[in-house]
């Protein structure tokens, strides 16, 4: 079991990596607690949940939205939940995202904890107190920053993970070691196999190295005004490619950083060397590094990014594997780039 | 003109009254800001207005919902608002309220101001951080704890406002000098003639003492752990006859008043000459002071009241004109009260 502490403004969270469901009720208080799931999740676990009121909502990406939030609400308000309540969300981002916004915003706040049940969510959607839902859309468009009280990493949880969802988490996984951490991304290209067969010890490294470093950058800068911006790395574009259809979030992200790491050479701030080695570790961990296609939908995509500002977008680009930096890059360069492929 | 600072978890609020509209453009970054009002404040007064982008949206109670939010979402999403956009809120405590909570959410918060044009949001909605809207009929029951960075209180606007809209900003008044400023309570008994006819130099001083007042409480305890219940006083039973139909705010919590100052004598904490002064003073500014009817109706309302902790009810009572105290009264001891009156 390993704890990593977030400390943001308006309050810490604690990450336990290797803590089980199991053990929730030791960081919940029993008799107010009220859980908050999705189907799939509820199936495959519901069974070692605490004996709480329980709110089932709606799977996947298309359920994170206003009309799953005022339904939270709605159920909260049939449960009689109070200032005295406390959520547990358990699942993956999108239930993560929900609930942490549902549960900021209700009655202004009541308390909440998260048992992140994906790859993804252990390494990323539970870590960093970022919350919200989706608008038309566009992604992540409504939201607040609040810190859950704590979030269990469960890693057993991620044995009914399926495949592709597992390379979800690895991406951001590659994501974190490409912006902050050499040592993790030489471990990455030396351990691909055991990390592809989810071998426990790896795992447990890989996630605590990962939140550690998210965290890092958090402690530093909880509400995205400089540094926290890097965790960004891949997402511009990624975040386009999603919207433009058919990807996954890991999927996008791995494109994305190929993307990011092909503008950092042409920019003349990163070698050759360092963006195919990029390239080589998302390969060899079955993510996608192939260009995209669509560019009009991605450059209208960018248009509506949150971190647009007037004609500029804020980029991440790498100096080095293990050293981001973010550059103001006038939107028409963008296009000019994408469409000279 | 006065100003009143305040300084909450996540920001600094100015309140600045006696300043106007037409003086707005050297609070908001002209080119960034984006207008918020209602049809009945942009018809009387939108010429008025900066020539910014401006979002109209429904007037009144009804108004302040999540579907109200979800248009301003989208509008702002229209208009290609980004994080360095700027919103003002231009209205009354409805649209300060409903606009505060869409600026605090949208992309995780943009910047954001109010001009305040009726005596009520004056002195209490645009004052103190709570914003929010109402859930199935249940007031505030979603929202957030956030500064807006300006509040103008244009004492030139309220000569629009209609006298029950006078009475209601009244009522919260004399609220603030019931729980914490005797000397404006003698104020208001010493000059109610004045007070009705809205003389321009005895409304400076009414509003900005009682935003003083506010503003003390809200700095000493934002996020209402303590001391900022006191500001509930006479909501707990207003909130539910205003839910049980009919009354405006004001009227509500000017007969919520009157019954928390009989419950305050009921049980032993207040004078009953001290109460008999606040129900003569409400009298005096045409305020309802009568004893309400449908307690079974108010009973269910409170039993959904955000200040409800398990079985009881954090009750604002008077231990003497100018000084209030935060009880924790059984919710069956209220039922009693209620229904042995």
């Amino acid at each position: 079991l390993q704890r990593i502490d977030i400390s943001g403004l308006t309050g810490s969270s604690t990450v336990l990596v290797g803590e089980t469901i199991a053990r929730l009720v030791d960081y919940a208080p029993a008799d107010r607690t009220i859980v908050i799931t999705d189907h799939k999740v509820e199936a495959l676990y519901g069974r070692r949940f605490p004996p709480s009121p329980t709110i089932v909502i709606g799977s996947g990406e298309a359920a994170k939205n206003l009309d799953t939030v005022r339904h939270i609400y709605q159920r909260l308000l049939a449960l009689e939940a109070d200032r005295s309540s406390f959520v547990v969300a358990v699942g993956g981002g999108v239930v993560c995202d929900t609930v942490g916004f549902a549960a900021s915003t209700f009655l202004r706040g009541i308390g909440c904890g998260f048992v992140a049940s994906t790859l993804l969510a252990q390494v990323d959607a539970s870590v960093g107190g970022k919350n919200g839902v989706n608008l038309d859309g566009y992604k992540n468009m409504v939201g607040v920053f609040n810190q859950p009280r704590f979030v269990i990493c469960d890693l057993e949880l991620l044995d009914t993970l399926p495949p592709e969802e597992v390379r979800c988490g690895l991406a951001e996984i590659v994501k974190h070691a490409a912006i902050a951490d050499a040592a993790l991304f030489r471990f990455l290209e030396n351990h691909s196999a055991e990390v592809l067969a989810l071998e426990p010890a790896v795992m447990e490294r890989l996630v605590a190295d990962s939140v550690r470093t998210k965290a890092a950058i958090v402690n530093r800068d909880e509400r995205e005004a400089g540094e926290r911006r890097k965790l960004n790395f891949g997402h511009t574009v990624g975040h386009a490619l999603e919207k433009s259809g058919g990807l996954r979030h890991g999927e996008a992200v791995s494109r994305g950083m190929v993307a990011a790491a092909a503008l950092s050479v042409k920019m003349g701030l990163l070698e050759r060397g360092a963006a195919d080695r990029l390239t080589a570790l998302l390969q060899r961990l079955e993510l996608p590094t192939g260009v995209w296609h669509a560019p009009q939908n991605i450059l209208e995509a960018l248009k509506h990014d949150k971190k647009r500002e007037g004609d500029q977008l804020h980029f991440v680009l790498l100096e080095s594997i293990g050293r981001a930096v973010i550059e103001r890059v006038p939107i028409r360069a963008v296009e000019q780039f994408f469409t000279s492929r």
